[in-house]
Order: C-alpha cells, then sequence, then structure tokens
C-alpha cells in the first residue's frame, strides 16, 4: 500500500514561504479571475501562456508575431493592451494557436513565487482535470490562493475546499493542516450557491460593472468543462490533459 | 453620528505586515494557551505579565524579588522555569502581587510583532470585557491570531469570529474583510461545541495529555469569567477593567 500524501492549504502568498518546501506540487488558484482565464484560454485553443510579473515584461511582446497581450490591474484593463483579464476575451476571438503574455494583480504573481516546486494552475473550469492529475502525481500538494494583495480572500478559499474534499474522498491524501479543514467548511456552506455566497465577499463589493458581473458567474459555475492540466515549464504555462 | 469603525481579522503572525497601520487598537488571540493564561493569572491577583519573546530574557528574572517566569515550547514546559502554559497553576497557586514573566511559543512573539500598536490580549476568558473596552474605544479593531509558528489556526480564528460578532451586533462597527467572514461563520458552526469542533484540529492531534485536554476544557469553556482587559504598557501586560 503507498504512503498517504499530505494536502495543504495555504490561504494568501504573504504565507507561502511557511509552506514551500521545493518537493511539493503547488496548485496556483486564482478563481476571480486569472486562473479562470488561464483554463478558458487553453480551452479555446492557445498554445502557452507566458505569465509575467510586471506590465513591462508584459509590453515588451507587444510586437512578438503570434502573441496575444493581457493585463489587469486592480480588476481593470490596462491601456495598450490588447485584452484584459476576462474569460470572454478569448471565448469571444480565434485565439487559436496564440502564445498569450498575461500579468495580473494576484493569480501570475502566485505562479512566479511558487515555480521553485511543480507548479500547476487551478479554477472550477478545470476541478476535476486537476483532481485526477494530482490523484496520478507522486507529490504532496500546497492549494495556494491567491488572494487579494497579501490578504485572505473568500472565492479562492472556497475553491481550495472544494479540491480539498475531491482529493479526501479519494483515499491516498490525508490533512493535518487547520487551513484545510476550514477551507473545506467554508465550501460546504456555499456548494449550494456560490455567487450568492459571496455576496458579502470583499471582490464582490469591489466590482459591480456589468462585465464582472457576468465574469464572476462564469468562473464559479463555467458552462465549459476543461480536460485541461495547466503546468508551468520554463517560463510558460504549457497544457497537459489529465 | 459618528462614523463607523472597521474590524479586521489578521490569521497568522505571518500576514500581519499586512494589516499593521500605527493606528488600530490590536487584539492578540492565543486561545490555547498563552492569552487565557493571561487573563487567569490577573484574576488570580498577579499585578503585571511581561511578555518576552526568549527563554534567556525570562530566565534574567529567575532571582528577582516577587517575579515568576514561566515558559512553553511547543507545549510543553521548559526545565528551571517555576510555571509552564497551564492556567491551572495560576489557580492552584498564590500569586498574589506576583510580576509574572512569560515566554511561549506564538502568543508572547504576537504581543512583541503588533506593539508599535495598542496592544490588548484576549481570551473565552475574558471576552466580554474585551468587547466592551473595544466598543468605548475610538481605534479601528485588528484582531491578530497568534496562530502555530506562522501557520493559521482554528482555535484563534473560532474565537476571533466570536468577538467580531459581538462587535458587528454593535452598530458602530463594520467589516470588509473576507477573513472576518470565514471566521464568523467557522464560529457559527463551532459555538454549540467548541471542545469537539476542534476534534479534528491540529493542536488537538498533537496534544493527547490530560492536562492539556483539561486546559483546553477550561479555555474554550472557562468556570471564571473576568472582567479584566490586560493592555501592553512599555514592556508589560497591566490589567484594566472594562
Amino acid at each position: 500500500m503507498s504512503t498517504k500524501r499530505n494536502i495543504q492549504v495555504c490561504f494568501t502568498t504573504s504565507q507561502f514561504e511557511n509552506y514551500a518546501d521545493g518537493s511539493s506540487t503547488v496548485v496556483v488558484v486564482d478563481v476571480l479571475r486569472a486562473t479562470s482565464v488561464v483554463s478558458t484560454a487553453f480551452e479555446c485553443g492557445v498554445d502557452a501562456i507566458v505569465p509575467v510579473r510586471s506590465l513591462e515584461e508584459a509590453l515588451a511582446y507587444r510586437d512578438s508575431e503570434n502573441h496575444i497581450i493581457a493585463a489587469e490591474r486592480n480588476t481593470l484593463p490596462i491601456e495598450g493592451f490588447d485584452f484584459g483579464n476576462s474569460p470572454y476575451h478569448y471565448l469571444n476571438t480565434d485565439v487559436h494557436g496564440k502564445i498569450l503574455v498575461l500579468t495580473t494583480t494576484n493569480g501570475t504573481r502566485a505562479i512566479h513565487l511558487a515555480k521553485a516546486h511543480k507548479v500547476i494552475t487551478a479554477s472550477f473550469i478545470n476541478i476535476d482535470a486537476v483532481a485526477n492529475y494530482l490523484i496520478k502525481d507522486d507529490n504532496n500538494v500546497i492549494i495556494l490562493c491567491s488572494g487579494w494583495k497579501g490578504f485572505f480572500n473568500l472565492e479562492d478559499t472556497i475553491f481550495a475546499g472544494a479540491l480539498s474534499q475531491k482529493l479526501l474522498d479519494n483515499s491516498n491524501f490525508l490533512s493535518n493542516c487547520d487551513s484545510l479543514h476550514a477551507a473545506v467548511q467554508l465550501y460546504s456552506s456555499a456548494k449550494k450557491d456560490l455567487f450568492g455566497y459571496l455576496n458579502e465577499s470583499s471582490y464582490r463589493k469591489r466590482n459591480k460593472s456589468k462585465e464582472v458581473i457576468k465574469d464572476t458567474h462564469f468562473c464559479l459555475n463555467p458552462d465549459i468543462t476543461s480536460g485541461i492540466v495547466p503546468v508551468f515549464v520554463e517560463d510558460r504555462l504549457i497544457k497537459l490533459s489529465s
């Protein structure tokens, strides 16, 4: 019988150094919206996604053949970029075969923070593919919630609870991590109506625009279910199928 | 009408720099057991409590007249100290008029981390006194959970939820903080049976000794209700009555 593997949930990037061990697989989560955009863009046919930390790094790709540049800061798109951080940009445009260069407030930074580890990204859009991938993988698992500028957020936490529950239902995982227990409980309260549950969240209070509300519905209750697992290799996310 | 005051919950010491503003009142929480010990020791008549970060600093008070030295690391008492970190040490000994020098794994360090602010300490033993004090105070409030070595823990979080609920029930407080919402929800699930709720917590799994289980019952469902608010002034906690 194989040894049980450990799962932990890290609520914010500001705590990650306590969890980093150089050997676990890190699952980066930024449900609203960066990692949902990553899943959607792959589903729509992009070949690779280069997550970068600064607007300047992204702009350096502006005239590169076959590249799209996308940026978001504080939920808003940025002048001079092809796209912002809405999954509908990819659903509504032919992006097949393109390379997406993406920089966002929290999610793309979390990927770089964890890159000494094997890093994959997850969202409700590809949750089953990610769970299946992790079940077949050999490593311990750290679910890294991107949060908001170093603060805890509810949306990434309930996703972490949903993914943790799927892994714990598989008998090869265990956890002694209080943050995982909290995430599972919060997801259990939220799961009947994720959008309604987040009514009081800081994200929903910050974002009242029709576009972001439409995106939020999509990211929480996606109409597509992707079999794709984005994995970070060298400087970019490429797609695996689980 | 006065402006509403903000409450935030910081889940771990490793996140505190994101919350620190130099002006809020910081409520340090280490329910199992440091801040429960602080409340109990004051209830039993100690005059002041000097929280120190290292065993060496505490040992320097070993031969000082009228001082008691107490230490805990990783839940265990330390050779050469009068007391460990059990509230029963103070209930079972005459400590009236003494000065307690205390160093623990998490709680006393959290006090020092926050000391650029007004710092008070809280536990279930003195929760009503702390709530009343904060209601009369003018500052915004940061509830700082000591956690465990930089990690989130359930016991401090449910306490933060209980205290937050008492403050939100007072109409002069508001919060846009996702961690506060999570803490309030977790407390709501836990409140019927705090000890049973923590069965799966990492604290309970780490601590199976009869002494710690007895202490845990006491700290979660105290037989005494203290009207004392410990406030950090210069290098020590002194007692106020709310």
